[in-house]
């Protein structure tokens, strides 16, 4: 029988949870500060979504927007003024930015208490030197939430992950080999992935592309994390990189899209944000 | 033919081009401060060659010898002397501790543009982001350094490291990954060593165990980068993880141990200084 890892319903748990956390507070609500800058339609839509999140949630949410032409002392400066800004608890800068501006540079620049994203070089450092402080990346520990919650064995385990970006693929790696695994990071450049994915007990995808691997390149009893958003076919329908159903048949668990790892991501947003408040408040 | 991977001669090269460096500085000499607590035999040898090779290219090496009773405030109290003493350009805390002390936060009081070992949270941040202001730790540079030299491709290669500390083997997979190597890393926990060794096109161990992997759990061609420093028999020979002659008859390329990846690790010490110096310098 395949185990469905239903991120709905856990995602639905945590935010209740905070709602009750946030309903118990003496002092102020938590507040987000969300940077977006330029008219990129999907970063709209994530932004959005991950502010009503918040209101969920009874947590104060500010967007700046920010012309497609800002600056990069311009943007700087935002960031700092938050850094500062003791009625703000986290910071996230939506991803991508336009080309003429120095994501590291701008990502670093967001203090280390505020960091809610978990993607600034000391946050990064930490997850590598396995020190427990770190803040991990939303996806990351969304990932890590739906595993231990449904029991998944990590220690001693093979991992496959295909992606390799700082915010998915590197991360994942390193938390997953600090809890024991055996981790590979597989890539476009990867020439031989079925290898990887039939070794692998637990298998992470992030590549944008539908039907990047099939039920006959896996292991039997192999745990699917489904972390991609794909729109395949004439009406757009939303899909990951595995088809669900087919992959069930072999998988021993598997996330949905949608309804896996995209609404635990934005969960965890919101406790990433406690854990910065609790850091502001100390 | 089998390509040797000669680390004593890149290593005499390094330490000659950077002697010419320093001959030719018109301000002060560089200057290295190595720290060392409690009476470990191991740790005061690697203490004496690192201050040594200083000499050889007259460099300035100051060693601070604690007590191994030393405690957390006295240890933090001489980074952070060190720190702002402008006479000093890398400051180096040698490993392991006491059980008593907390490493992490040592390491991390290290201020950035000292970080000759580049053990910091934010140099393993950066790492993690590409980001190229980084500094690497000393044997994860020697051996990219010693694959660049000798022409070893890494792009789309399979890399399995056999080392996940914080030191080798996380930082060394990240740097692979970065350079398109897809990347494994095993440990004692991986169940299946061999399925990635014989996938591997480069293998990287340190496991201090000699022989954990033979020539007959290789591809054919295999570049074998051998970190470890073991002692076998009842003479003490110094050998690697790999016996060396048996390896050779299978793999492309291979670093012999001693020789090989040792030589280079010190070399690279002096050449992390002078970034350092520069840094320091500017």
């Amino acid at each position: 029988m395949t185990k469905i890892l239903d991120g709905k319903i856990l995602a639905q748990k945590i935010k209740l949870e905070i709602k009750q956390q946030v309903a118990n507070l003496t002092k102020r609500k938590p507040k987000l500060a969300v940077i977006i800058i330029g008219d990129d339609l999907a970063s709209q839509m994530y932004v959005h979504t991950k502010i009503k999140a918040c209101q969920t949630c009874d947590i104060d949410g500010q967007v700046i927007a920010l012309d497609k032409s800002a600056n990069q002392t311009e943007v700087i400066s935002h960031i700092e003024r938050l850094n500062n800004d003791s009625t703000i608890d986290g910071i996230l800068v939506q991803l991508p930015l336009p080309k003429h501006l120095d994501m590291l540079t701008i990502i670093n620049t967001i203090t280390i208490d505020k960091d809610v994203d978990g993607l600034t070089n000391i946050n990064a450092g930490r997850l590598l030197q396995g020190d427990k402080q770190t803040m991990l990346p939303c996806t990351v520990k969304g990932i890590l939430e739906l595993l231990t919650y449904y029991k998944i064995l990590i220690k001693g385990q093979n991992v496959t992950i295909i992606n390799d970006s700082n915010i998915v693929g590197k991360p994942l790696g390193l938390l997953l080999n600090n809890m024991g695994a055996t981790v590979s990071v597989a890539h476009k450049l990867t020439k031989d992935l079925f290898a990887y994915t039939k070794n692998a007990d637990i298998i992470c995808t992030a590549t944008g592309v539908h039907n990047i691997i099939n039920n006959k390149q896996v292991k039997p009893g192999v745990t699917i994390i489904d972390i991609a958003i794909n729109y395949t076919g004439p009406n757009k329908k939303l899909v990951g990189d595995v088809n669900f159903m087919e992959m069930a048949k072999v998988a021993g668990a598997i996330t949905p899209v949608p309804g896996g790892v995209g609404p635990m991501t934005i969960a965890i947003l919101l406790t990433n944000l406690m854990t910065c408040y609790e850091l502001n408040n100390k």
